[in-house]
């Protein structure tokens, strides 16, 4: 007998034929002797319906009177999902953050757990029922109600996971797990069977868009084992988790790209103390997020400096860097909108040697030219131009084998 | 400076242009000076609209999560009001019962409220906001949503207002007050400015549904005085209070009527002790609501007995009666679907005498034959065939004058 967290989230509860499939779900786990405690999303679209109907009364809409308003939505889904349970002849009790309760900060629209209080959920848990828990949403010190942001409902698990102790953490989506990279550009690309936190995180950051970085984060940091898997299909997914001697010994785990990227680069830069930040102190006041940064010496007391920026922030990136560029007295802006990152991911490869040429030397033979390149300790990443990036994908891939079984060492 | 608490019904708040309506109208009185609490129904169509997702998940759904989903239609109406209030700078914040703190019995769907906290509505008034409330829902001792039932909001609102010693608790709706009778009847139909509590009770309960009989009790248990009034013209509309010199000395106020009535008689009933329970006891454990109750010696050791049900509860009580009758011994059982009950209601009418002849001569000069007549301190009720419902309502209209101003005294 296990303790599992599920979350299903907004596709999964989408409507009330959907929230009775999950209710299925629910019940057979449930008869196997499991204590479950399941947390759900707002219903598709509805959280798109509130946020509509605010804005029809305020552009900006109070961020306190936000909160109140879309907390409703996971709640609908609480209350539906328990029916459901309950016509199943399943015992099942709805919770809304503040019930739990979730407490958190009061940063309205963007607010972070500070503590949950297992008392209740563990009641309810010894007496057979299941849990449903309204993700997303919590309660600040003065019982104002709180949402955790966007993908908010993730990270509403992994906390109750946590503070339940929970075996596992399952979060439920529309994809049936990890692969080693995205299927629609490699068609061998190959579902993983684990996968650590730290190699999760680097490729959810570079698109794989599966898991919200916060919720990894914070599995990581209260060593909650995460599973990704399909409300759809059967199957087991994608355990996600510390390292340990079970873990796939692959050097590479995944491969993970980006394709919003942008490159600017300012020539004959004057190499002085400072200059770097007098490069990047208006982009990040004007809150436009930098992901790559290389400097290079280019000439004697020179230096070129480049950075990649979402392809939406290009322009006005390009204009504070053409100021900047006047200021210092550089020779030049270039800027590219066409590249795209490609990184290849693994905890492997921090013991391997190697692992760089094998990539270098694989993109090479197809006469695919480098751009620029970044390294991480469990990550290496390079820009191409995009034109390059299924060529450059499915050779990486291939390179390092990824569409095998890895061999249990 | 007063304190008042305005609520505002499902239709008042029906789209996003109404809410503003109302936001417009609250900022007005909030400019002046007054303490405001707004109490707000879900938008018209929201309960409907809820209540079909939980029917198709349950015939009869769970009546804890039937209250949790439930509950977030009011509390949509509060976040949008407020934001509302806010767009026009107007401070504003809104509040769900469990919030509140709204505390009721634990009866799911049908709670009665127990207790209400006033500290915190009473330091948002104190620090010049409005405080916006989420009507038809509490919260029980456990913390678990409850609602109050259909037409709670109102009781929300007379509840408040008595927790807070408001002046006067202002339900708007979608009439402008009470009339002396229904105007699609008589066209010569008067807004009454003042009616008392006892004659607003046989007004609502008599079929004039401007406010819930519950939410009126409850007003003259707490002596909150309550105002109908309209959310689209604008107008005084009717105040319910207590009888005082102020008051109307008119000895009739208004004209009720029942079209959904239907009538059963059972005759020749032996005529011994426990004949009534026997006879209502079957009627009542089918959970059949009786009316009026009429019985009359008949003739020698047994006596006729009629009483009024729902038309709807007809053929199920004429079934029930059917077996007591062969039980019993009595002689028949008959009964009429088309009839109507029409009172005449005033509290003036307690020290005047001969307000019944008055009514009984109304109806005679126009040829009405009565079936039955039943009398209270404060209303005579009469029922007629059904078809004379409008030249009956119209006679006693004009014999009481009540198409007049009333002289005070």
């Amino acid at each position: 007998m296990g303790l599992y967290v599920y979350k299903f989230g907004g596709t999964s509860v989408g409507s009330v034929e959907r929230i009775k499939a999950v209710a299925e779900k629910v019940k057979r786990v449930h008869d196997q002797g499991d204590q479950l405690v399941v947390v759900v999303s707002a219903m598709s679209g509805e959280t798109n319906r509130l946020t509509a109907l605010a804005n029809e009364i305020q552009k900006y809409p109070n961020t306190r009177e936000m909160d109140v308003l879309l907390s409703t939505g996971e709640q609908v889904t609480t209350s539906l999902l328990s029916m459901a349970l309950h016509e199943l002849g399943c015992p099942a009790c709805s919770y809304t953050g503040g019930q739990v309760k979730i407490l958190t900060d009061s940063s309205h629209t963007k607010a972070r757990i500070i503590n949950i209080d297992d008392k209740r959920m563990r009641e309810d848990l010894a007496a057979g029922r299941v849990v449903v828990v309204a993700g997303f949403q919590g309660v600040d010190e003065k019982g104002n109600i709180t949402t955790l942001g966007r993908g908010g409902s993730d990270t509403t698990a992994v906390a109750l996971a946590a503070a339940l102790k929970a075996d596992e953490c399952c979060i439920y989506t529309d994809v049936d797990g990890v692969y080693t990279t995205d299927p629609r550009v490699e068609p061998n690309a190959r579902r993983l069977e684990k996968i650590t936190f730290e190699e999760m995180l680097e490729m959810a950051s570079l698109g794989s868009k599966v898991l919200q970085i916060r919720s990894v984060e914070f599995a990581g940091k209260y060593n909650v084992p995460l599973r990704v898997l399909s409300s759809f299909t059967e199957g087991k997914g994608t355990l996600i988790s510390y390292e340990d001697d079970q873990m796939e010994q692959a050097l590479i785990s995944g491969i993970a790209f980006n394709r919003d990227e942008a490159k600017l680069t300012i020539t004959g830069v004057p190499d002085l103390p400072g200059v770097a930040y007098k490069i990047l102190g208006p982009i990040a006041d004007a809150n436009i997020e930098v992901d790559m940064i290389i400097q290079n010496i280019a000439g004697d007391e020179t230096t070129d400096f480049t950075f990649t920026v979402h392809r939406n922030d290009y322009e006005k990136a390009k204009g504070l860097l053409d100021s900047v560029c006047a200021e210092l007295g550089a020779k030049a802006v270039t800027g590219d909108v066409k590249i795209v990152k490609i990184s290849i991911v693994g905890v492997g490869m921090r013991s391997h040697a190697g692992i760089a040429s094998t990539m270098f030397k694989a993109l090479a033979d197809e006469g695919i030219n480098i751009r620029m390149i970044s390294t991480s300790e469990i990550k290496i990443s390079v820009v191409v131009d995009e034109k390059y990036l299924e060529l450059a994908v499915r050779a990486l891939h291939s390179a390092f084998e990824l569409d095998r079984e890895p061999v249990e060492s």
